[in-house]
Order: structure tokens, then C-alpha cells, then sequence
């Protein structure tokens, strides 16, 4: 199994963080989108849509989507509850992460960290901000009375909810006013085989 | 089964597109969204992320997410197929949708039907409209070999991708660029059971 990815992605974590939570070897393929490496005629020849981490499985099958690879190394394993309801939630979760969180903490996080920001992008980015004020608080409000986000226990939802939250402050949020989500993020450091995200390109190491 | 819903919504469509096929009897709801009834504290009990659509399945069970209530829905019928890749290839073009197609065709349509265009909205606009063509050149390319998204036949990742796609003109998108775009809306349009978006609040009605 091969992932191609780059070391600093949230959505890329992600996919090593279950990887390393289920034992699988794989080899890691350093991307550097900075550089424009995921958008060479090669890459884009393995995943149209230009971005990390893409997932290669078998050689030649080719899985783009953070939260769609970790549906697909997760089925079948407890992070993936088989049981209708309990899987819509996960479904529910991963959705809400990628339409109403992640382009709200992540976007803010990657143009604080390797861009300019001029009075235009300074507007962008105090409402993106806003909006990802407003999924901590939803994420807030479902963790005051449940201890994960789906099926009362840790799941992909928790790992995709994961990557870009724990780093959010990386993109100005302040997690103070969420309590309930700063006792989750220390739930699912607590994991079995948890791993820290990477400070170089490679796969995460396994902790705990 | 209830869906809370508004008749304008393309994520709406899906779900009311996706229970027509399956032929589930269901009660509508109609939100108005523009007004403020997505946000009210009642609907906010029932959706803490304040959207719509959402499906209430059993009483006092919400599953929000469009995506997510088509899997839901899905799950067991053809529109979801079991195998392990196929299924991968599915969730890889849900979450494609609602990260890189909706936000940036969805959202152009909205302002341009509900909102004053002043010089800053026309520029990001524009720039969404640039990310729109992309994820239609995405979509083409794929369709270029393939008759839908996933594993051959038509599933929920083309009712998902429908949605939007066939009323992107509205948005201010010219899909001549995109013969292959346009030959699969029409298959999709042949389908079985197959029904329009509304024109008003209400469920679709089967047409084949």
C-alpha cells in the first residue's frame, strides 16, 4: 500500500493516524503541493483532481478523499461501526468535516502559515474564522453530552474531527471557550496506537 | 419518515430524488431557509448546524448531511453497492461533491438568485466559478470512459453530483465545454423513476 501525501496536511494525518491505529504498513510518498508536485501531468495522471493524500492500495487502483480513504481502511474494523444508525452518524460527521469545518480551520491555518495576508485576505480570512467559530461551538454542543461523535465511541468521525482541530490555534482560534472539545481532543490522544502529527515527511509513529 | 427540507435546495433534491427511486412514503417539511427558519432554537434542537436537509427517520431522530442521508437511505439498495472498491469509489466522489463541486456551484447560484452582486461578491464570484469549471473539467475527464462515477453503474454518487451539475447555468456556468458532462446528465435523467426538481415546496413526483 502506498500514500502520497505531505507531511504537514491535516486531511493527510488523517489517513496516516488510522493507518497507524490498524497496523498497516505502507509506503509514504512525500508530495510537495507547495512546490506544485500535485499538480504535475504525472500526478494528475493517478488523481484528476490534483490534491493529497491519495491512497493507492493495489498498484494502479488510485483513492482520493481524506475521509474516504479512512472509510475504506476502516470498514470492517471497530473505528467503523457496522450497525445502520451508528454508521450514519460517522457519515454525518465526516460530511459535516469537510463541508463546515475543515475549509473553515484548515483554509485559515494554510494562509497563515504560507501566505500573505493583504487587507483583501484579511477580510476572507476574519469570516472564515467566524465560520469555524461556528463548527467548534457545534462540536461543542454535541461533545457536552456525548464522549465521541458518533455511536458513543472513538470512530473515524472522531479522527477525520481530529486532524485540523488540534491544530486549530495554528489558524488563530482560540479553543478556550470549548471545554468539551479540549477534553475530547485529550480522549482521543488517550487512543491506543495514537500518533502524533508529523514534523517531517514520513509515516506518524505509534504512541502510547 | 419526515424530511425537513426547502423545494430550492439541490441537496434537498437529492434526498427527495433518492426516496423517490426507492419508492419511501415520506412527509415533507418545508424551511424556509431565507427567512430564517433553519436557525429558529426548535430547528436548531433538531439541527445544531442549522441546515437543511434533514431526515427525522424514526421519531425524534435527526440525521442531517445530505451525503450522509444518502448513504443512509442507500445502504442495502443497488444505489450502494457492497464491494469494497466500489463502494470507496462512491464515498470518494460524495466527499469530492461536497468539497470541491458544491460549495463552488451551489454557492454561485445562491448569490446570484438571492443576493445584490456588489464589486467584492463579483470578484469571489468569479473566483468561485473558476473553482466550479474545475471540478466540472474533474467530472469530465472521469465521464470521458466511464457512463457514471462509480463502478459502472449509477449510484448515489451521481444523484449527489446531479444535483447541482443540472442546474449549473443557474450559477452562471455554460456546460458546452463538457459533452461528456452533458451526455450523463441525460442518462441520469433516464433512470428509472427518475423525477425533476420541484418548482414549488413539496415531494418530487416519479417520472419515467
Amino acid at each position: 500500500m502506498k500514500l502520497y501525501d505531505n507531511f504537514d496536511s491535516g486531511n493527510g494525518y488523517k489517513v496516516r493516524l488510522i493507518l497507524n491505529q490498524l497496523d498497516i504498513p505502507y509506503t509514504y510518498l512525500e508530495v510537495d503541493t507547495l512546490k506544485g508536485e500535485s499538480r504535475t501531468e504525472d500526478y494528475l495522471a493517478m488523481n484528476p483532481n490534483g490534491r493529497i493524500p491519495l491512497l493507492e492500495p493495489e498498484p494502479g487502483m488510485y483513492l482520493p478523499e481524506s475521509n474516504a480513504i479512512l472509510c475504506f481502511l476502516a470498514e470492517g474494523t471497530p473505528y467503523l461501526p457496522g450497525d445502520r444508525w451508528s454508521r450514519a452518524q460517522v457519515m454525518q460527521w465526516l460530511f459535516f468535516e469537510q463541508y463546515s469545518h475543515e475549509p473553515n480551520i484548515a483554509t485559515p491555518r494554510f494562509w497563515l502559515r504560507h501566505t500573505e495576508i493583504d487587507p483583501r485576505r484579511q477580510g476572507l480570512l476574519e469570516e472564515k474564522q467566524a465560520l469555524g467559530r461556528a463548527a467548534l461551538g457545534v462540536m461543542e454542543h454535541h461533545l457536552k453530552t456525548s464522549p465521541y461523535f458518533a455511536a458513543g465511541i472513538y470512530t473515524i468521525a472522531d479522527i477525520a474531527l481530529y486532524a485540523y482541530t488540534h491544530v486549530a490555534h495554528q489558524g488563530g482560534f482560540d479553543l478556550e471557550p470549548y471545554p468539551a472539545v479540549r477534553d475530547w481532543l485529550d480522549r482521543v490522544r488517550d487512543q491506543p496506537r495514537h500518533a502524533p502529527m508529523a514534523t517531517q515527511p514520513g509515516p506518524v509513529s505509534w504512541r502510547d
